[in-house]
């Protein structure tokens, strides 16, 4: 896969040289790329932002910088040009999924501005992280490229199956423990040491249930329940209620 | 505010250093510090995770290093201590709001790893990025910081008006344009240019309800609208059916 990211700040990128997103582009399971837009500044000073027309405080990023720098960039067959903007549709592990299997990605980050509404007639995508005001658009780009790379396959490698997934399918996951035992008087529990696999394996199922049920109720509205499940869950209901 | 980072990987906090948190930084409004918590590792090796008892693929963080660090750290009376986790209650612009009261803030970032169950009793809260699935616990760290760091007083400075925010009214952004008045056929709507102030703010309520509506129906079941608002979108959700 190749990534491709307009910004006013390539410095930033930096995290995605460390840890498992760099062994990524090492092993070249991943070319990243940075691009600065200021390259097609609209004037000699470097500007690439303007007063807003109809009036308001501050500055927008203009269209033109965005647009060339866009054109400068080689696109394979399947390009996705993704905007990272606050109004955009929010950042979900299905994206994620999605967005793993394609030849290409173009972020576009801006810094503290908005942007000229007609940039959003050359993406494919417009995606917020959340809903919530950051100064930048390089940090949820960041997490966006994070959570799409380690999807593609041999990026996690023999470590594929580490992470337990919350929201693979919909439910959070269960109580984890490791050693030691008993610490400050708090207990591993007990079925967890009892090397009864099957009563484990129920254990860890109710106790992902029970925690769905009571921090993210919303979740069971779509979770694909078995029929035992179903049961499990209306059993761990009526006990908490 | 000081902010405290426990990681494995404290050079991933690189971005904080730049731009506008970088200037929060110098001009003294937040302290950030990070700290290894391999310092606490529990044996010479350097390990701070281990199996997970009732088996399971990969491995978790064990609760010593954790709370051992955090205990070393001087605390504010009104210190927040937050476990980054993905079983954690989604971060939202509120959550920012009030942090941004707080004295100290210390986030918890596992990378890779989940964590020992029994860490969450050492915390005040426990937070999500979103409904997605990361490599590392620094990236939604460092989103939830920037959120929250820039609402602090004199940071953004008399920038502060400039963001037209999203969220902040519940409403998505209206539609921003800056010069050039036409570009690729492209044109910047009439009333922009009118001069008319009253059409104009008009204009920018109605398509931040229009926007909204078709992006984001369910943020307006909680906006707070006045009646003349509401008569808007009645007629928008009319022309546009």
């Amino acid at each position: 896969m190749q990534i491709d990211i307009l910004t006013l700040f390539p410095e930033m990128f930096q995290p995605l040289n460390i840890s498992l997103m760099g062994q990524a582009q090492v092993n070249e399971l991943v070319t990243i790329n940075t691009h600065d837009f200021r390259q097609f500044a609209v004037n000699k000073h470097g500007h690439v932002d303007d007063y807003l027309y109809g009036g308001g405080a501050g500055m927008l990023l203009r269209v033109e910088p965005i647009v060339e720098m866009l054109e400068s960039i080689e696109k394979k067959p399947d390009t996705r040009i993704i905007l990272v903007d606050p109004i955009g549709k929010p950042f979900k592990q299905a994206m994620a999924q999605e967005w793993s299997q394609a030849d290409q990605l173009i972020f576009i980050c801006g810094h503290y501005e908005g942007y000229d509404e007609r940039v959003r007639s050359f993406v494919t995508d417009e995606v917020s992280l959340g809903d919530f005001v950051l100064t930048n658009g390089e940090m949820p780009a960041m997490v966006m490229i994070d959570a799409t790379v380690r999807l593609i396959p041999e990026v996690l490698g023999n470590q594929a199956s580490i992470v337990q997934e919350s929201f693979q399918r919909d439910l959070l996951e269960h109580p984890q423990y490791t050693r030691p035992r008993e610490y400050r008087g708090m207990e591993v529990p007990e079925v967890l040491l009892s090397g009864n696999h099957q009563k484990i394996e129920e254990w860890k199922t109710k106790e992902a249930l029970r925690r769905t049920w009571q921090r993210r109720p919303e979740l069971l509205e779509t979770a694909e329940l078995t029929e035992t499940e179903k049961q499990w869950l209306k059993a761990i209901q009526a006990e908490e209620l």
